[in-house]
């Protein structure tokens, strides 16, 4: 790869510079940065529909066609035009984890048979919301929640969120680790599966859906990984002959630095295959960021370059509390100048407005001279960031728009 | 130390069990509990003007009187009753880091006055903010903030933030280092202080003020660390001969398990007159944590009690969005149960209800059989937890309740 190709990486026809200037989603940056002085968010819902068309081909091509159900995890991106557009769509249903979220998406247009709900920790209030909703699809990852339903809802059909065994199921971000070798709060394990057997079938409750998560963040490389993952629920599935359906979880990772090239999601789909469909199961599966996450843009106001000791820094007006995953999830925004022909670039380290030291977006980004530019867009803003947003160091005010 | 003080070394007069009641600020927390389904936060007035006390008499019996102040760091809590009732006291001025932060507490009851103001990256839109309070004082941290505040307030008194120099300050927590090997975007280093003195007598900036902040979480056994830190900064000193005042962030520690032991407030006020005092500077200090954190209790229900593989995990009905600090930055909230009688402990882990693996409050704490129990008390949750709350997965809601 030389070197213009590599600072290049993120490049696509729905971003990139065009005569100068950057270009998203058909519109030039410059135009769309003028219109808020607080942080501002685009999102392309054309790019959801690329992508979420990308999973649909994915899964068509590899065989498991219209009985494989795409549910988007809304809890990396809830903003309710996107739902709504989402929804018109009739292409995807919604993976919802608490009970609010599951009026949000009805709210957006969403119908109950379209969602499927799999939520941790479920209180009594959310027992007593989830049962007045009797089209929702809900699957269980405690003993406990599948007592309670047994006793609320006798007779109904139930998936369960299980977890894998030890030794597989890294993402390749450890924070987002969802199963393997540490023993997490998620699912129901392999040691109390027959419990969970047992108290279905004293409820009557019809188990036709197992679900797994797999971790995040999965690229081409880690396929043989997920692929294990899958394995280990094999286990689960031989026990559950009522079985119909699997739902897969996380998986789908997305380009974030220079060598990351995107997922082969046509092995990926037929790893699903290979693994399901020749035991007759329907396979839905629930991305998250990568359906909106290369689809947000952040636009921040550019507040200084200068340096500190010797390390280069350019200061923006928001900061990890508006998107924390580069600060607390190790997963970095990659910065771009609104304009290609700035001059030389040297690194730069880009940090935000909040008064704690964690508060960077980017290490070291090779960046010109900005001192006298007005904003930055960074790239890789559209999942787990407005979602997650909170007003720490009351800095929490910022735009959300839906571009075309 | 024996096994039950050991278990117990949170135990003050105002958190204690009673009569095989949990009570808190005089209230028994069983009938806290039932007042919300919601998590609920209380807060202890009383305890913050303790904690409060306790640094005022450290001050004063270090010999800095009257001409030290304690600017409480509103960033840890910004619930406004407690604002109010602090603003009340007149015992404590604000450190405020956003003019949205200023703005809540003049309508909290502070004045201009008592508002110290350090912020970091701030926009143009940030100056336009503070150069309408001409009775503020703001602590600037880049040379691009003493350009732009000697175009806007030429003549005025100003505080620079300095950056001590490297191979210090490291705070109990890594996460929170503000200053030393490693170069972070704060303040300005000993390598620009002569182009920020020169800024200043441009503009005829009267430069009254050197602040720098300590990093965080010093406990008694850090104290030495601590002192270095203040040593690296006469330095900055002795260049500024008008400055009349340092201002000191962070530093004061608060016992997060067992085995912490409480600052020992005495040789922490001796340290700041051996290092200031002689020098003829008043000192002020910033506490944020040392002031709130203990006198939070956040009250959550119980929804599970059951084992998941061979561990055991207690689920609660609130997760590290409405209090970050145990999932995010290692500070776990001890949890307490609201009766002391309820048989035999043994390891569990306390798990919130949020979708992502790192949401755990406290990995094998020892407790009784809760599955019987309703509520469960988490400890030191008055800092850094509502004021930094989302809503992600759409579960942010929460009560906020100030005792007396």
């Amino acid at each position: 790869m030389n070197p213009s190709a590599e600072s290049c990486w993120w490049r696509r026809p729905d971003l990139c510079y065009e005569n100068g200037r950057l270009v998203f989603a058909g519109v030039a940056v410059d135009e769309l940065a003028g219109r808020s002085t607080a942080p501002a968010f685009f999102y392309s819902a054309a790019r959801v529909v690329e992508n979420l068309g990308r999973v649909r081909a994915a899964l068509d091509g590899a065989g498991l066609g219209g009985r494989s159900r795409i549910f988007y995890a809304m809890k990396a991106n809830r903003y309710a035009p996107l739902l709504s557009s989402l929804a018109a769509t009739r292409s995807c249903g919604i993976d919802a984890c608490s009970p609010a979220e599951v009026a949000h998406a009805l709210s957006c247009g969403f119908t109950e048979a379209d969602i499927s709900f799999t939520g941790t920790s479920l209180s009594a209030t959310d027992f007593d919301s989830l049962a007045r909703w009797p089209g929702l699809h809900v699957n269980f990852d405690s003993l406990h929640a599948l007592r309670t339903w047994g006793r609320l809802r006798p007779g109904s059909a139930v998936g369960i969120r299980v977890n894998p065994a030890i030794g597989v199921g890294r993402g390749s971000n450890e924070k987002l680790r969802y199963s393997g070798d540490t023993v997490t709060k998620f699912g129901i394990y392999r040691e109390q599966f027959a419990e969970a057997l047992q108290l279905c079938r004293e409820a009557r409750l019809d188990l036709t859906t197992i679900h797994f998560h797999t971790g995040c963040g999965y690229l081409t490389p880690q396929l043989p990984q997920w692929d294990a993952v899958l394995e280990t629920c094999l286990q689960f599935l031989d026990l559950a002959p009522s079985v119909r359906r699997v739902n897969v979880g996380g998986g789908l990772g997305v380009p974030h630095v220079a060598g990351d090239l995107p997922l082969d999601l046509s092995a990926w789909g037929n790893i699903l295959a290979h693994r399901f469909a020749d035991r007759g199961l329907a396979v839905d599966v629930e991305p998250g960021d990568y359906l909106v996450k290369d689809a947000g843009l952040l636009v921040l106001e550019i507040t200084y370059d200068e340096l500190k000791r010797d390390r280069r820094f350019v200061g923006v007006n928001g900061g990890f509390n508006i998107a924390p995953e580069p600060a607390h999830y190790g997963l970095p925004f990659q910065p771009l100048p609104l304009g290609d022909a700035l001059g030389p670039t040297s690194p730069a380290t880009v940090a935000g407005n909040i008064n704690e030291a964690l508060d960077v977006w980017y290490q070291d980004a090779l960046l010109p001279d900005l001192s006298g530019e007005r904003h930055l867009a960074l790239i890789n803003a559209g999942a787990y960031s407005a979602s997650m947003a909170s007003h720490h160091c009351l800095r929490g005010s910022f735009t959300e728009t839906l571009l075309a």
